[in-house]
């Protein structure tokens, strides 16, 4: 991702989610119901998608992420989320002798692969993503985001969510996709980072704490950065999550690729369009930034209006992902079809393969209880 | 599963691993050890499947069950071993209405699948199954296996095993397929009972605690005992873990099938002949039990001799599964021919397909080395 000289860190104190804790200017009735109704507290209601069911899943869901992130909070560590995650495992004195870092990477993907990650690249420790401080959720001040010393890789992991489940978004049900891949995300981090430290290396899992996953994403080779704030992946589309490790086991580096989705954006405002919150940009990267403490300063990129965005979620008790939902890259990249889509929206004929995904109902809603019946 | 006059319940005191804790003819430096490689103590060796990264594996497959059943022993209780899983989310207030089980049990079992599990089955709660006593892990004494009043049903899942790890039994590195599960099973068991405690339902997530899984998995259809001590199904053979849910929510049961894998174990000792322990009972069931307080009583079928078989962990510092990577029904019913295979082990020509197997090379180790250089 292209930094400009009025580059800054970001600080973990102004993400969305935490501003609704401490900052007035977003923390509401409906932000605090919102959190609140993650823990079933009246919030379903008569509308499909919104019933004691669809909650019911989408809470529990969850679990794993609440289990980890629960278990200091009381010391001021949401882990996961406003702290690395504790590690579980000490690193072991005996160090495994690592020759050839190529292999070793080939290795740990598919160590990744076996705990259930669906991609996984590896770049460099760019120290501009890191947040220049993490958060103490007792007082929601800022405190020092430290990591261990000579650390020198992120191992970037992806974790595919239910195409089923985000094709009903809006809807409280299609949040368990959401939360099922933070609980997963929860386990295969730690799992893999602990694989590390028996090896004898240092490893740090992270999943939304101590820094910016979605530059790590794009430096590791996983996808590019779209207009809908998502990383487009060839395997995947926009539909994962990232989480990742920060570690000194000795590793090749993978190389981003342009395969031509930001191109693509650049045609389509599909998300933008769609967007109840009018939180999209539909201008070139870069330009339309909002001036909001939770946009990061100095990226070229495409910015959403975070505080639109969440006021949404909060209103919906919710998260809400329509962006990704109508996303033309949102298909399943097993069928043939999609595969020539793909081919064709990445090619210089991409105004027609817009036009086609104008056309098709592959973006159309399905009804919560239409998942609920079953295929 | 088929119970005699003389039954009794079954007291988790007398479990082999429990009593590697307080039995003096059971507990050695060896088994000792055993527990130690769980935590990377010096157990690795030179010979292949049992170097560093085989453990390093192995015990960061075992981390989400470690973290569950860790939380809690300090009191006595070690979650998912030797007590009840602690439940993370209340039941909730307003309780959704069934009205109808058979829907429900249908419901429930997707959402199973939707957590990750690759069976599901239901039972009634057989009060025969559960453990006598639990055991307090500070001191091993027995205590109260205390479950809430009015459970009617017991939910039974099912983990799929890495069949390519699995064919590496015997080795530390073959045990991460036995981790995995767990860490699988304390992740799925809790989300889908806590889905069912946000329906207004009391649930209690259970692994090998508080009773059985063999017989409840059994009874819910799920497959069929064999002469390895293992439950044989028709979509993974012997190659799965179990876990269970005790819950009053409404739900239909299944019924147990005999589609004739015990006819088949009764002519096939494939097992026996290759346990290196010779802790698999040769004859017909109910006729060789060992006499060892491991050992329940008053139940028609094979049982093993346990302190052999854990004796033979003990010294390999590792589970041992050969019993599961040998059994003929270790297949990929994916594949035609082996589902073919399955047909003819279930008919009368059961004789042709056990010579079938005999003279495949299907029960051939993987060497570790080899599953490390991947497919």
């Amino acid at each position: 991702m292209e930094t400009t000289e009025a580059f800054e860190p970001f600080s973990q104190r102004n993400d969305i989610f935490t501003r609704a804790f401490w900052d007035a200017s977003v923390r509401s009735k409906q932000t605090d119901a919102f959190f609140d109704s993650y823990r079933m507290k009246a919030s379903y209601r008569k509308g499909d998608g919104f019933r004691q069911k669809d909650f019911a899943l989408r809470n529990a869901s969850w679990l794993i992420s609440d289990i980890i992130s629960d278990r200091s909070a009381a010391q001021g560590k949401r882990e996961g989320f406003q702290a690395p995650i504790a590690c579980d495992t000490d690193v072991a004195e005996t160090r495994e002798e690592i020759d050839d870092p190529v292999a070793m990477a080939s290795e740990l993907k598919r160590v990744a692969r076996f705990f259930g990650a669906d991609l996984a690249g590896i770049t460099d420790m760019d120290d501009r993503w890191l947040y220049s401080a993490r958060v103490d959720v007792r007082d929601f001040s800022e405190t020092d985001n430290d990591l261990p010393e000579g650390l020198t890789s992120v191992i970037v992991l992806g974790h595919q969510m239910d195409k089923d489940l985000v094709a009903t978004y809006p809807s409280a049900l299609a949040g368990a996709a959401t939360g099922r891949e933070y609980s997963h995300e929860a386990a295969i981090v730690i799992q893999l980072a602990a694989y590390i430290r028996n090896l004898g290396y240092e490893a740090i899992p992270s999943m939304n704490d101590t820094g910016l996953v979605i530059p790590y994403a794009v430096k590791a080779g996983l996808g590019e950065y779209a207009r809908n704030q998502l990383v487009i992946t060839p395997e995947f589309g926009p539909r994962l999550r990232f989480s990742k490790i920060f570690t000194n086991l000795p590793l090749a580096h993978d190389i981003p690729e342009k395969p031509g989705v930001a191109a693509f954006c650049d045609i389509c405002t599909e998300c933008a369009d769609a967007c109840p919150a009018k939180a999209l940009p539909f201008g070139p990267p870069g330009e339309s930034a909002p001036d909001d403490s939770s946009a990061i300063t100095g990226v070229r990129k495409w910015t959403s209006d975070a505080k639109a965005c969440f006021g949404y979620w909060a209103k919906l008790q919710s998260d809400c992902a329509i962006c990704m939902r109508v996303c033309p890259f949102n298909r399943d990249f097993d069928s043939w079809a999609d595969r020539l889509w793909l081919k064709v929206a990445l090619s210089r004929w991409r105004k027609w393969a817009l036009w086609w995904d104008k056309r098709s109902d592959r973006a159309k809603r399905l009804k919560p209880r239409d998942w609920w019946a079953g295929p």
